[in-house]
């Protein structure tokens, strides 16, 4: 069995799978790990610079960009080589994201050919450190609200930048607080005339040479944090802050020196949530780092759990059984572990959609875009809700020793705790997934408000859900070989299983319609009412969305396999994030007349057998995530005492 | 409504309430504060080191210390003032713990007058601190299996300490990295003629005057862990270490100066578990300390949702709502609230039942001490759990704000993580709960295998379940009140609510014990496979036990109150708290005809009903927690931007 492990890293590796082999093989392989010895915070945020320094002289940056603008172009390599830094020290995943993907995104998407010109080799090289200013102490996810104002002076041809109020300081920003030089700082647009044109991203100096804040900029530093001590966020205010016209990033909105504005899209609404589309390799990106985080504390513990022992069994004389004997061990670690392969596959599939529609450089259908967009924001939203509960549960499955700093579990914990926050609050953006599905990504271009909601929801028809998705003719053959429903292990079958996770999301969504439809033609005030109970509906909508799309990545994985012992086992770890899935959720289940008592309580027990027959393969399926040793640090955790 | 708030105080201040006052009304509200800046690891062990020296000044050690010890024997007053050190610094009260707590509590609980009059005095006035050795980099749980050994030198009269192997190492403990000059060290004491009489704790000088370590100690540093920066953790190893046989506390087994073993508990078992029996208070204080953290986050996460708003409402105009407005985050905070207060409650039930057993110092009846220690397993396996899952459920409904270390969330995260496994792993805890009940508080003095949970198991009987609580009179009459099952809202009443609670331990607690009655009569391979099958049912049932342990002491604080509008919300509060624990467990319930499926979703609906109702009393909810400002810090948090 042991010889399994490469086989399964090759499903696993995905279509970049050479990305993550030549960073694994790395000849210099603490490239991005943590810090060797503890670190101030002033020093690791220094260690954490010279990190992405020396990531500049790969691609990482470069094969993000499209060719014209002297990239590579590939999308799908740049984001999952990304993914791989994940494993490394987080501090550095988040500085070079905020560097490359959001600094230098803004730049290249909302950007145009003098702006790409002007600052993409350097914000490649990183002789221009940037920062992403978007988020007010005010609003971070009601971005369109956001109040620092960017005001063209025709006088000067010059657009003025000013922080209005306490609530419009930029807050939270990366690179902000030591490195930046330069920030694209997204603000309400406003014309000479007055007229306001929502929000749009300029380019501010924000330091000079000697790493002096320009004039009328005021830098602030937000200290410690509850973990990314290599990152130096701050904050950012604007006082009459001066800038050419030409730093307007102006792709989607710009003023000419006449001061007239225009737009290749006239609705306002829409203008801004198509700006903001194209960002959306943030969302993924964080999705992919999280996963690597997860998959490093899931091996750790895995590898801890196999060899600590505790107690001895009856009759067994004195030798205690190790953690990964007992049921309760096996329960919290095989199902993370399942979820964990789902989720891999499933990011998978969300970069190959992304490098599709990054390939158009913009001309991708519009549908493709607000799949993608929904798509990202839902795995986001799972991944990194998956990465803080397992990360936690693995810390504690390693007692005392999980809680020493120097076998990183709680590093890892403490790291990746703000990505179900940042780059989208995670159930704002599960919001915007069932918006998605409600609305079939026809015209959402409005907000994630609860007035947008509502005002979609009545035009939801729940038909096309399964056509929607990639492997639609692999699932409806499968469903079709269900068995009858009273079968002795009808949840064991790969039909039955995928149809109780769409039945689950069918019928929440129709429920969810129903009930905003209500609220479209009710009284305002009766209408936020509604809403809101039924938000709860809303959000269990997506993320059954959700889990039927990691359901279906597995499926699609199983299928590729040759019959097999791989095919076998990769079969057996389905069934096991399936029917832990179906657990989780089978209330619901029973509540809706789809699982019986009895068949409730099988699918509990098939769970602790899958449990059990997968534990003696922990050790490979977590060798499947092929993190090498020396990114894992730990010794601690990684082998018994004594043994090395 | 908002002068209901002290009424509400007094009521979970419980019986030492003066001791909380006078805490919150401290001349100096800084003594138990987190350094006012953030500080090196070593910055924060002498910044801790010197609060606890600075405590040493108030009666926190003599008030747990028995009158003929020097103490003032107000054992609940002692825990009480702990838990309110939960509000502060959690390295303060780990540190406090460790000297106050493990250390002085070993001498006085395991040693002897001549003991008492040596150490305790120092003790109490810092100027002798000391450690608590027992856990070992191999043994954690299985505290019986320590490797440490205490030999007893017929020649020299002397007891020898030996760390025999690399996992007998003592692993994480406090004060012995930078403070500790003594050491209680838990090892397996063998008497001159080579018979080893099991675990006894030895005291044993670890550092001389000028703080170097001992001849034949090692002393070794954890360096930084998950959080607690200020406690030193370290490791201790003994080679060949002699002390006088008089440093043997002896209690509980002691050694003549013939070289004869003597204890006034035969069975070795027993008297095992006997002396770790004395030492609950350190689990009652760690359950204390992770409430106090938990309501400070709370209260933190609830007043930033008051005024923190995003997004409007249809038709409302522009100004948006607060987070406290949706759903959402109602269903986050106010269930986490109520069970805090089912907690706190509890808490204080938990402290009675202490001080009445402290108070016949060693001569309580062996039932209530067994009772006891499991419900005080129960309670701080299940606090910290709250505590973890909730800090973090704060940090995150607070979003960036949250994660700054400024507003103290991810500290408070970081400080109490460990409290889930250390002073007892909670499932170890949850085991020992789970063969308390089924064995009636008999003859437990087994550890806690496999092996002895099958033993005991076949002695089971269930009747006797109800007669053991507290409040059993009350229980039964509101039981008999219950409604029929049918009735519209049948599950809001407070007797339907304590059968569903009591139906579910009870039949958990019966599928137990049938099934390791099973794995008694099995071959001894069979029998672990059986045990490991029931594993989950046990810790189920064991939680189920202490969730109605938590419901009758709400049910008795409402019944305190007179008839008003106190009564009314702590009705509420009860209802919020009950119909939560049901909704988690509705899979069961309907699993077992016990809900309905119509009645289930009739129970979701109640908790989403009373969230929104209580959402409005939220400010005074966590008011009545009476956490001055000054300890919570984080005024960001705290009052909207600009309030100041």
């Amino acid at each position: 069995m042991d010889d399994l492990a490469p086989a399964l890293t090759r499903i696993l590796d995905g279509r970049w799978g050479e990305v993550r082999r030549r960073l694994r093989e790395h000849e210099d392989p603490m490239r991005f790990a943590p810090p060797p010895e503890r670190l101030s915070m002033e020093e690791h945020r220094a260690f954490t610079t010279a990190q992405l320094l020396s990531l500049t002289g790969e691609d990482f940056a470069s094969a993000g960009l499209a060719t014209g603008m002297g990239g590579s172009a590939d999308f799908g390599a740049s984001v999952t080589a990304f993914e791989m830094l994940g494993h490394g020290d987080l501090s550095l995943l988040v500085k070079a994201g905020v560097q490359f993907g959001l600094f230098g995104g803004a730049i290249a998407n909302l950007g145009t050919e003098r702006h790409h010109t002007a600052y993409l080799p350097g914000m490649v090289d990183g002789s221009l450190l940037g920062c992403f200013a978007m988020t007010e102490t005010g609003h971070g996810s009601n971005v369109q609200h956001l109040e620092t104002t960017a005001t063209h002076d025709l006088g000067t041809d010059e657009i003025v930048v000013r922080s209005p109020t306490p609530g419009s300081q930029k807050n939270y920003i990366g690179n902000a607080a030591r490195d930046g030089r330069m920030a694209a700082v997204f603000a309400q647009l406003v014309s000479a005339d007055g007229e306001g044109h929502g929000v749009h991203c300029v380019l501010v100096p924000i330091r000079d040479g000697q790493g002096h804040p320009m004039p009328g900029v005021t830098i602030g530093d937000n200290g410690a944090k509850g973990g990314l001590p290599g990152v130096d966020n701050g904050t950012l205010e604007f006082d009459e802050v001066r800038v050419p016209r030409a730093n307007l990033l102006g792709r989607y909105g710009d003023i000419d020196a006449g001061g007239t504005y225009s737009s290749p899209i006239d609705d306002a609404s829409r203008r801004f949530f198509t700006m903001l589309g194209t960002l959306v390799r943030g969302r993924i990106s964080v999705a992919g780092g999280a996963g690597a985080a997860t998959r490093s504390a899931l091996t750790l513990a895995t590898r801890y759990a196999l060899h600590r022992r505790q107690f001895a069994a009856p009759g067994d004389g004195e030798e205690e059984l190790t953690l990964m004997s007992y049921r309760a061990h096996q329960r919290k670690l095989l199902p993370a572990i399942a979820r964990s392969y789902a989720l891999m596959l499933a990011q998978n599939d969300l970069v190959e959609m992304m490098h599709e529609v990054a390939g158009h450089e913009g001309g991708a259908p519009e549908e493709h875009q607000r799949e993608l967009e929904a798509r990202a924001a839902g795995i986001k939203a799972v991944a990194t809700r998956h990465a803080t509960d397992t990360i936690q549960m693995c810390r504690e499955a390693c007692g005392g020793a999980g809680y020493m700093a120097s076998n990183r579990l709680t590093d890892l914990k403490a790291d990746t705790d703000v990505f179900t926050t940042f780059e989208g609050d995670n159930t704002v953006l599960l919001q915007l997934v069932a918006k998605g599905l409600l609305t079939e990504f026809q015209e959402t271009f409005e907000d994630n408000s609860p007035r947008a909601m509502i005002a979609f929801a009545s035009r939801f028809t729940a038909s096309s859900i399964l056509e929607r998705t990639p492997a639609a003719g692999l699932i409806s053959r499968l469903m079709a070989r269900a068995p009858s429903t009273d079968d002795d292990d009808a949840e064991r079958h790969r039909g039955r299983q995928l149809s109780l996770f769409l039945d689950r999301e069918k019928h929440l969504l129709e429920g969810v319609a129903l009930r905003l439809a209500k609220a479209a033609r009710a009284e305002p005030t009766d209408a936020f009412r509604i809403f809101n109970n039924a938000q709860d509906h809303l959000l269990a909508a997506a993320e059954a969305h959700i889990d039927r799309v990691l359901l279906e990545a597995m499926c699609a994985a199983v299928e590729t396999c040759e019959e097999g012992p791989v095919a076998e086992l990769l079969d057996d770890v389905t069934d096991l994030f399936a029917l832990s899935t179906i657990e989780r959720h089978r209330a619901w289940y029973l509540e809706h007349g789809r699982l019986t008592p009895t068949a409730s309580k099988r699918v509990i027990r098939g769970v602790g057998v899958l449990c059990k027959d997968l534990a003696p393969h922990a050790r490979l399926l977590v060798d499947a995530f092929a993190i090498p040793d020396a990114w894992l640090g730990a010794p601690g955790l990684l082998e018994p005492l004594g043994s090395a």
